[in-house]
C-alpha cells in the first residue's frame, strides 16, 4: 500500500483519478485539496462517490503532502511547477495531469502557455509519461509529465509510422475530435448544454497548445524533425476522443501487420482487425486506446484512426498506469475496467 | 466458482451481464446463447469487451445449459417460460430478467403480455427478485423473477411510506422518465437518435406492462390493494431512471428518519440527506438507487425522488445481486463498481 | 410597421426575439441594448444572424428607446421594474419577459424574489400575457407581463378542469420537465454540457419561484384558492417543456370533448386526438402549445400531458403574440413557424 | 404558383421538403405518395405539420403526377431512375434527391450502386444540381440531380483552390462529419440513440458512395483528373454537416480574399471573417454554408471548414433552391428560414 495525495480534486481529472484510485488495491489517499472547498466532503460535489470515498477536500495550505508516496497534481497549468522542487526534495514522487513539464524547451513552453516557468531546472529531469515510448524511464522517474489527451492519442496513432520512417514526416495530419469532458469543468459559456449540444465546430486551427507538444513527442521518436497539422474539434458528447491521422506513404508496407506488430505487447492499445472503425464508446471508462489502419483506395496516404477516453489514457487512467510502472506494481492494475455499452 | 450460462445475449441486458459477470470473482461463464449471432465473438458485436471475454455466442439448440449452476434469460418475454421447467428438472437455477415469472395471476399476466403462458404451475414457486423485499426468499429460489426497471425504483420509492401504511395507498402516482436503453437493441424507427433526442414524450399513459407489476408488489407490500396512476416517459439519455413520487399523506410523520431507518442496512440503497435531488449520472453503471423524500410547502403531499440506472439495479446488476444471495455470495460482489462522473 | 426595442439582447431569449422579430413583416428593430456587449454586431456573437441582422449591440445608457412604440425586456429579474416607469410616461408599451410584473401581491413577489419592488404602483396595471385567459385585457395594455415557461405550460393544461370546477384544486400535481435552455445563457457549472448530458434530475422540489405565478393564475381562473405540488426536471435537450398534469376529478365528463371545445378557436393551442402523447420537438422552434388528455385504467385521475417550446409559447413566441394583440395585428403573424423535424 | 408533387414522403427528406415547400409562396403541394402509409393523414406522422400540411399520403399507384409541373422524388436509390422517363415525356421537370442521376460514367454508377440502371440514357442529360457551379445549366433542366449532402459540402469547400489550380489536386483530404439524420429515417440497429448518443466513429474509410460523387464534380471543376481521401464520420448530433479540408498549397495567395471574392455573389455561402471557425448549428434548419478558411503555422496546408445542414443545403433546401431557379423565383424564394439558436 502506498500513500497518495491528489493537488486539486475538483476538475473533472480529478474526480476521476478519485474514482480509480478509490478501487485500487495497493493505493491508500491521504488528502485532496481544493482552496474552495475545503472542508467540504468529497461525496457533497460528487454523490456519486458517497459510501466509496470518505475525505473531506482539504485546504493546500493546511495540508501536509510530505508523507505522501507520490503526489498527482490535478490542476490548471502553472500550479504543480510551483510546488514539485519541495515535494520531490521531501522525497515525494509527482505526476503532474497538467502541462507544467511536458515541454523540454523553456521558451516553446513560455510562448504557448503565456506564462513564466517557476522551475525550468527540472524540466530535463521530467519524464514524459507515455508508456508505450517511455516505460522504463517511468519506472525510475521521480516527476513524471502525464501527456495532454490529444498527444496520446495522436503519438499512438502515428507511432508505427514514424518509427519506421516510412511517410513524408513534414506533413501529417491530426484531425481530432474531443467530447466536451476535456474542457474541464469550468463555468464558461462555450461549455454550456445549450451551446454544445447538437452542434459541432472547430477549434484553435491557428494553433492549440498540444501542438508543439505532439511535435515534440514525434519528433523525439522519429530523432529528425516532424511537422503536422493539428485540428482539434468539439464534439457534442462527455468523454472520448477520435484522431483521424493522414500520413503520405514513402514506401510499401503491410500497415495491418505493422500495427499488429508494434502493439502485440502493449497492455493497453489494442489494434483491431483490418476494415475495422473503432469507436469512441468501446474506450468509455476505459484506459484502453484502440487503433484501425487503412489506405482507402489503394492510394499512398494511410488513415489511422484511433479511439481514447480523455480523462482515462487521456489523463486519470495514464496517470495511474504511470503510478503503477513507478511503483513496480502490475502496470494494469486498478485499471483494467471494462467499457459501460451502452 | 459457479458455472453460468447466459440464454439471450445480444440485446442491452445480456451485453451488461457480460461485462458484471467477466468481472466477478466467483464467476466462470460458460454460454452465451444467440440464434441469430451463433459461431460470432462476442467482441465482434460488442467491441468493448475485447481481450476481456473470450466466447463465442452459441447456436442454443447445440448449447448444453443442464451442467450450469444458474441461467440468465436475458430474452425478451415468452422465451423463459418455455426452457425453465427443464432446466430447473437438471438441477440448474434460473434467474429470468424478462417478465416471464413476475406476475402471480395468470390472467393477469396474459392479459397484459398478449400470449398463453406456457408455465404457469411456475409461477407460484418464482421468488420476486427485489432483495429489499424478499432477500430471505431469494436466498432459498430455485426460480427468481428479476424485477422490471420501472418496478423497481418504484416500489423502493413507496415501500417505507407502504409499509407503514401512512399514505393513500389507492391514488399514488408514479411519474417516471427512462433512458432509451429500456427500449432495448431492436430495429425501431421511434427510438433512432435522430427521433429521441432533443425530444420528450410520455408514453402508455393508458397502460404500460410494468403498472399490474408494480400494483402486485405494492399491494402485497400493503397487504391491501394498492392502486396507482403510473405515467412512463422516454428522455434523451442511454442510461437512468428517475422516478417522482408522490402520495398523500394520511398522518404526520418525519420522512426522511422513515427513510433512512428503512435502509439503513440496504447495501444498495442509499437515501440522501434532507432537501437533496438524486440525478440519474450518479448511479451510472452501478447498483446504486438513490433516494430523497420531500415535502413541498409543508403541505400533505410527499414527494419522493428516486433514481437508478435501468441496465444495472433496474436490470443486471439486480440479477446479480439476486444470484450472489441464491449462492451464498457476499451480496456486494462484483456489483460495486463507482459510477463514472461525468 | 411599428419600431421596436429590445433591452437585454444577449440571452436565449433576446436571442429568440432577434430570430422572431427580424423576419415579422410589421416590425422594425431600432436597437438592441446590452451593457457588456455595446458596440459589438449582434452576429459576432449570434453567427446565425448573419446577413439576417446588421445592428450593434447599443449602450443602453445610450440608447434612445422613447421613440419605440413597444420595448421587449429579455433581461434578468429587477431590471424593467427601474425603467419601465419612464418608458410608459414616454407612451412606449412595455413587454417584460421577465418576472418582474408577473406577481399581483408585492409581498409574495419579494419573498420568491428577495428584492424589493422598484415599482410597486405598476403591478395593479399589468396584464399577464396568457392570451387564452387574458385576450382582450392584453389588446388595451400598456404594460404586460410575459408569462414564464413553467406556468405558460402548467395553466394551458390545467385551464379546461378548473374554469369547469371539476377537480380537487387543492392537490394538483404538476411534474415538468424542461430543456437546458430555461437555465439561461450563464456561466454556471451546473448546466455544462458534461454536467447535463445523459443525466435527469429534479430540482427546487422545495419551492420554485414559478410556483406562486401557477398558483395565482390558476386562482384567479377558479375564481377560489387552487394549489399545487410544482416538481421541476431538467432534462438532457435544449429546448421543450413537458408537463405532465395529474388532477383528482369530483364529477364524470368527456375530457376529449371538453379540452377540443376550450380550444378550438385558438390559433396556438392544438388539442391533440384521443389517446396521442405529445412530443416536445413537434413544438420546437414554433408558438405552439399542443396538449392531450388521459384517464388511465377508467380511475378517476386525469392525466394532462402540455408540451411548448420554452423560448418560444414559453417566452419570446408569446411575446410577439402579446404584441400582435396590443397594435392590432393578427395574432399569428410573424410566429406561424413550422417545427423541424428531425 | 406552381404545382408539385413528392414521390417518397415518409424520411427525412420528404418531411422536411414539406415543411419547406408548405411555407413557399408559389408552391402548391398537389401530391404526396408512399406506398406503406397511403391514406395516412401526413400529420399522424408528422405531429409537428398539424394545421400545416393537409395531404394524406397517396399510393404511388393511384397518383398522377402527370399535371404536376414538378416532381420531386425523396426515395430510395433507384426508384426515380425508372418514373422520370415517363415524367419528362408528360412535361414534367424532375428533382432527383437521391443518387439516380449523379454520376456520369453508368460504369461507375453501377460498381458503387449495385444495381442495374434503368435509364442511362438520362445520365447525359441530368444536370448536377450544385448551383454555385451549374446555375445556368439548372435554369434549363428537364431533369435535376439533387448533389449528395457531403459532396455538397467538399466541393463548395474546395472549389476557389480547385478553380484557381493552386493546390496539389491528388491528394486532396476530405474529414467529414455528419448528424444521424444523413443516415435516414429507417428501422437499423446502428442508429439507435443508445448506440450513436456519447460516441463517434468513422464509417466507410474504406469506400463510400460520395467518393466518386465528390471526384467526378472536383476533376469537372478542375478540368482533370482531382484525387482525394475522403473520411466520413458519425457524430451524435441530428443535424449537420462539417467538413475539414486539407489541402497542399501549390503557390502562395491571399485565401481570404479567394474565397470572399469567389461567394460575394452567392446568396447562400457565407465565407466568415479571418480566423473564425463556423459551428453547425448556425446553419440549423437553414440553407446556408457557412465557410471559413486558415493556414496554420504559416505553413503550406490549407484546411477550409464547412458547414451545412445536411437535410437543407444538403438536400430539401438545395433542391428548392434548384426548384426556384428552374420556374425563374428568385432563388432565396421559400428557403431564407434563421437558425434557431441555441
Amino acid at each position: 500500500m502506498i500513500k497518495v495525495g491528489i493537488v486539486g480534486g475538483t476538475g473533472y481529472t480529478g474526480v476521476e483519478l478519485l474514482r480509480i484510485l478509490s478501487q485500487h488495491p495497493e493505493v491508500e489517499i491521504q488528502a485532496i485539496t481544493s482552496r474552495k472547498e475545503a472542508g467540504v466532503a468529497v461525496h457533497e460535489l460528487f454523490p456519486g462517490l458517497r459510501g466509496k470515498v470518505k475525505l473531506n477536500f482539504s485546504d493546500p495550505d493546511e495540508t501536509n503532502l510530505g508523507k505522501c508516496d507520490v503526489v498527482f497534481f490535478a490542476t490548471p497549468n502553472g500550479v504543480a511547477m510551483k510546488q514539485t522542487a519541495d515535494l520531490l526534495n521531501a522525497g515525494v514522487r509527482v505526476i503532474d495531469l497538467a502541462a507544467d513539464f511536458r515541454i523540454r524547451d523553456v521558451l516553446v513552453w513560455e510562448k504557448w502557455y503565456g506564462m513564466t516557468h517557476a522551475s525550468p531546472e527540472l524540466l530535463s529531469e521530467a519524464v514524459y509519461g507515455l508508456p508505450e515510448v517511455n516505460r522504463n524511464e517511468i519506472k525510475a522517474a521521480r516527476l513524471v509529465a502525464n501527456p495532454g489527451c490529444y498527444p496520446t492519442a495522436v503519438q499512438l496513432g502515428f507511432l508505427p509510422l514514424i518509427e519506421l520512417g516510412i511517410i513524408d514526416a513534414e506533413h501529417l495530419i491530426a484531425d481530432v475530435k474531443s467530447g466536451v469532458s476535456g474542457a474541464g469543468r469550468n463555468a464558461e459559456i462555450h461549455t454550456l448544454y445549450a451551446e454544445v449540444s447538437d452542434n459541432f465546430k472547430a477549434y484553435g486551427v491557428s494553433g492549440h497548445r498540444h501542438y508543439p507538444e505532439i511535435k515534440q513527442g514525434l519528433s523525439k521518436i522519429a530523432d529528425k524533425s516532424v511537422d503536422l497539422t493539428f485540428v482539434p474539434h468539439l464534439t457534442p458528447m462527455i468523454r472520448g476522443i477520435h484522431a483521424t491521422l493522414y500520413a503520405r506513404l514513402t514506401a510499401s508496407i503491410d500497415l495491418q501487420e505493422l500495427f499488429e506488430k508494434r502493439y502485440v505487447n502493449e497492455p493497453f492499445v489494442d489494434v483491431l482487425p483490418a476494415g475495422s472503425h473503432p469507436e469512441t464508446r468501446s474506450v468509455r471508462g476505459s484506459n484502453f486506446c484502440r487503433i484501425s489502419v487503412h489506405l482507402p483506395q489503394e492510394g499512398d496516404t494511410a488513415v489511422v484512426l484511433v479511439v481514447t477516453d480523455n480523462l482515462v489514457k487521456g489523463a486519470a487512467g495514464q496517470a495511474v498506469q504511470n503510478m503503477n510502472l513507478m511503483f513496480g506494481f502490475s502496470e494494469t492494475l486498478g485499471i483494467n475496467q471494462i467499457a459501460q455499452i451502452p
